[in-house]
């Protein structure tokens, strides 16, 4: 599938089937992540990778927990503060690094769901986890072997993106 | 190409041919650009498109001025603030919408450099082009035709952005 084709038919995945993710395909998943640009290249992304003996626990700490439940692994993406130069631009590296695990996680029939709303309680998953030190919460990927395809999401109309 | 070449072929092009880049994939690139996810679906990004006539007056706000006068064309991105509903996911998510955009910039064999340095005079930059209301500068990508190829870049092995 070209780029563009497989930007436009990514989506949110939120039910999955009980398939495994093979371990090679979460590696290759994060090596797709690793390859975003980021400013200086200071390369801000560390990764967390759950199966299911750890994920579940991390379903309790937001609405959207079923999505946890139902995916086959779970990834967390953390900012190393240690390695920040500028909040503001690490913030979009790791959107661009997240946007790539995405588009590969597409490219391999699989399905994604990037969860925000469990930032809402990113000390308690941090402290669930043990999670120490200068790495910060910024998101999680929920990943498995897509059970439906939702529809084609709704975007604003191009014209009313551009600044004249 | 697959799209897991296209992640680790991808990288910075900063001189760029003569060659006009062709509105119709100008479109293209920001089609790719509006198609990222965005939390709650907020789509919070916004384009600017400069051609020769306007964008070399950017090149004095940054000392990558060199880069924005060798381009063909420059996108600058915007966050709008109306739209915003929680600055660090806004910011992930344009970092998704401008990785869209510089893989499908990399397929069609364009290349594009992401400047951030000109964010320290973001002020100056907004007066000149008389962007004003509740629009914010967050990144400028300069587009053109790659003059050469610069070498892969480097990146931090993968078992180093593992959390254990």
């Amino acid at each position: 599938m070209d780029i563009f084709t497989l930007i436009k038919t990514r989506r949110s995945v939120r039910k999955f089937k009980k398939e495994k993710v093979p371990d090679t395909l979460i590696e290759n998943i994060l090596e797709a992540g690793r390859w975003a640009p980021s400013g200086l290249n200071n390369q801000p992304w560390r990764f967390m990778v759950l199966g299911k003996e750890k994920k579940d626990a991390l379903a309790e700490y937001t609405k959207y927990g079923y999505i946890i439940k139902s995916a086959n692994k779970i990834i967390l993406v953390f900012l190393d503060k240690d390695a920040s130069y500028n909040y503001e631009k690490d913030l979009m590296a790791i959107g661009a690094c997240i946007q790539n695990m995405l588009l590969y996680i597409h490219s391999e029939k699989l399905g994604a769901c990037w969860l925000g709303e469990i930032l809402n309680q990113r000390e308690q998953v941090q402290k669930e986890l043990e999670v120490k030190g200068s790495f910060k919460l910024e998101a999680v990927l929920a990943v498995g072997s897509p059970l439906s395809l939702p529809k084609q999401g709704r975007r604003k109309t191009l014209k009313s993106l551009i600044l004249k």
